[in-house]
């Protein structure tokens, strides 16, 4: 069957911009490279219509189909299965169609363009793109649509899913669904695009989204504040909602260890706090207007609610140096090794709890262990990684130990094991023990419903039905 | 069938709260009297679990179930059909649960609880449940959900879906969904609570939901101006957003003929204008801090703008006449007599050129028209009616030609023609019509994935199947 698939496959049009063999390589490995698989072939079409080809001859020949964006996932989302059998459909050349309607406050683009392009485009047109995290520069919207990313700013604006409005999406038969509107408000019936959002490739390949714009703010105001505690800063996130509501836009808590890595491996970058504090705070306001006002503002909201240790930053550059320190983290763990990493979330108002209860039996259970804890408490999610200092080589033996202490935890809070990264491969075990039967359930009859041959990405999401009975 | 049916419900337990004959009439009218229909009973269960028995109750007798909240749907969507088969489910009783999660920034309540008592419940917490409506009072949480229901604060924080973070279903066969997570990230698979929201209970009986809250603002700016035309409108709009961001909560269009029906029928209520303009707007900005400030702000903006004819509300007073001259439209609409009414929504940068064309096209068929449209312009959203002043008595002869003409333009704008009521009853042929067959069937698939007996208010949203083919 594949070899007949690949002899139509190569005789269709050279445009597909086909790759084989070594040149599937990049594609084939995730970027934690903690899955390596296998290809057919890497296809990458151009436009909607060649994706269409694609799908109806995947379809026709029953080839699985391996949606990939900009390789950035982090459960492997995007890496196929090693059987070889499957081909990726990379997005990369589909990456021409960006229009802003700035009177609609609407971006419309292909799958294939970058976080950052976007983010540009918007700007240009004096419009706000606020999605925002690391991978900017080279992951694609179709994939941060597939995995509901979220980021810094979801505080503020939403996940990906709250920013789109909507979708054109290539069946699992190949035929389109034409959903590009750009409406606020549509209740016609049942809302599809939310099905394909965070469904990671496994219900139809997202082909292009409207997605909404905001005013740009011209006043930004940057904060970093010695907490003291989990709890403080909770009690603080309220306080500064309630003076001056959505203009908190960030609101990140960041742990010691995670200044202690910084530090160590990043010893340029200059930390304001001596000694550091056990827990931190940076935040960020913005507003229209100018930024000197919010700057006093947020400076008097923090004196008049008594932190002594903080440090608002005077100008962007400041600004700008708060918050590499934030973003460096995942960097400096990279540099430390190997770490067994949770992105999970909470109501928030049980963080500081949870926080405290984790620890303690984590410690209890593995006395070398780092908890190196930091993320977005204004959304509930934690990054919560966890070293072990004296069996670093040996740590993902004891990986699904350490999940089984976390996630039991988080499910006594009703959190999620999954905040922003997505199930993928990497956490399709721990999904099927974390949510109920009835949940695996219908998202089985969802899957069946709109892809009943079972080739839209499969083994991401949701086990295999045999893997599922065992 | 039925009648062994009725026997096991009766015998089952008192606590259903059955209703049977005549009891059951308010129960199969719709408010606006366009449907009336029939029931073997009315059931008014007081828990889920009772809700549970009464589901396991008919999907064994192969029963339709027709959820009802506060009746209060503006398309038929919570009456049932004529053949007096169904059960109507109705959720007055189940209205004791409503927990507030202060830090968590969410409220958790019973299907049955009134958005009333949720505002109020969040107000008492400090907090805002910003959703709002001409029904507050009256309709229930549940509905609200089914129907995706917007409002005059969409604009800034979202239709019900957006306020959603949690749901508790009881799905078709009896089986409870507990989804009540209260979590803002949360990526483990599907995101199954969209699909209830906005499904007008043909999926799944929502039994309780997790809402957001918000920081309670604090001050309030209310104008009323003259805007000359809905291109002036939309202009003030963007330019506000980017002066105040989301500080602008509401922004509603309102034409000539809405003032001149309040004039006539509540003469009692003051209009600033004199003579009326051809379009003006209805704002509202809201904040922490105090109201003094932000109405300065306000009235600067638009000074500067060059607004001449614009009224700023000077106290909460002024600012309660100006929005009862809004929510008496509807009223004043009714006192006037009927009117073909459509809730569509297009791109808000294409409203002007839609407004005018639309105009002229029914002008020419209908000389005697007089078009009464109003809404939330910064969602897009117009409600959008034709009084024929010569044919009044006649008006529903000419409904099916008229919407023919109103939803042609409306999908030219690539538009919905159900922007916040839904679909219904009354919508579900124009549905067929408006949307393509690929989204149809994707629907179709979904329901029967999740409702094989098509027991879940059957005859909403979708046509019968036989319907469809004809």
């Amino acid at each position: 069957m594949p070899s007949n698939f690949l002899t139509q496959l190569q005789s269709m049009t050279e445009s597909h911009g086909l790759l084989f063999g070594e040149n599937t390589a990049p594609y084939c490995l995730d970027q934690r490279r903690r899955f390596q698989g296998q290809a057919l072939a890497v296809a990458r079409p151009k436009s909607t219509e060649q994706l269409v080809e694609l799908v109806k001859l995947c379809a026709e020949h029953h080839i699985a189909m391996v949606p990939q964006g900009g390789n950035t996932s982090l459960c492997g989302a995007a890496t196929p299965d090693s059987s070889g059998h499957s081909l990726i459909i990379a997005f990369e050349r589909m990456n021409q169609f960006i229009e802003v309607d700035a009177d609609n406050n609407t971006i419309t683009v292909d799958a294939g363009v970058t976080l950052q392009q976007v983010q540009t485009a918007a700007l240009a047109a004096n419009r706000l793109f606020p999605a925002n995290w690391g991978a900017a520069a080279s992951c694609q919207i179709g994939g941060a649509l597939a995995t509901n990313a979220g980021g810094v700013n979801v505080l503020r604006y939403g996940n990906m899913r709250e920013l789109t409005l909507g979708l054109e999406v290539v069946l699992a038969d190949g035929t389109i669904w034409h959903g590009l509107r750009g409406l606020r408000k549509d209740n016609t019936g049942y809302d599809l695009k939310q099905l394909f959002v965070g469904a990671e490739g496994t219900l139809g390949l997202i082909s292009r989204a409207v997605l909404r714009l905001y005013p740009l703010p011209t006043a930004h105001a940057t904060a970093l504040i010695d907490v003291d505690s989990p709890a403080v800063a909770v009690e603080l996130l309220r306080d500064l909602q309630a003076k001056v509501g959505d203009r908190v836009t960030s609101f990140e808590l960041i742990s010691r260890p995670c200044l202690d890595l910084l530090k160590r491996h990043f010893p340029e970058l200059q930390q304001p706090f001596s000694p550091s504090p056990a827990w931190c705070v940076l935040l960020e306001l913005s507003d229209g207007g100018n930024s000197e006002q919010l700057i006093s503002q947020l400076a008097e909201i923090l004196f008049d609610a008594g932190f002594s240790n903080a440090y608002v930053a005077q100008n962007q550059r400041q600004a700008q140096d708060f918050w590499r320190l934030r973003e460096r983290i995942p960097e400096a763990q990279r540099i430390e090794g190997v770490s067994i990493k949770h992105d999970i979330s909470i109501p928030v108002g049980d963080i500081p709890r949870f926080l405290t209860e984790c620890q303690n039996e984590l410690i209890q259970q593995y006395p070398d262990a780092n908890i190196v804890a930091f993320g977005h408490l204004g959304d509930g999610n934690l990054h919560y990684n966890l070293f072990l200092t004296e069996k670093t080589a040996l740590i993902y033996q004891f990986e699904l130990a350490i999940n089984a202490i976390v996630y039991r935890l988080v499910a006594q809070y009703n959190g999620s094991i999954s905040a922003e990264h997505g199930i993928g491969q990497l956490k399709k075990q721990s999904l099927s023990q974390y949510r109920t039967a009835t949940e695996l359930l219908m998202m089985r009859s969802i899957k069946q419903a709109l892809d009943p041959q079972q080739l839209m990405n499969p083994g991401k999401v949701l086990l295999d039905l045999n893997q599922q009975i065992d």
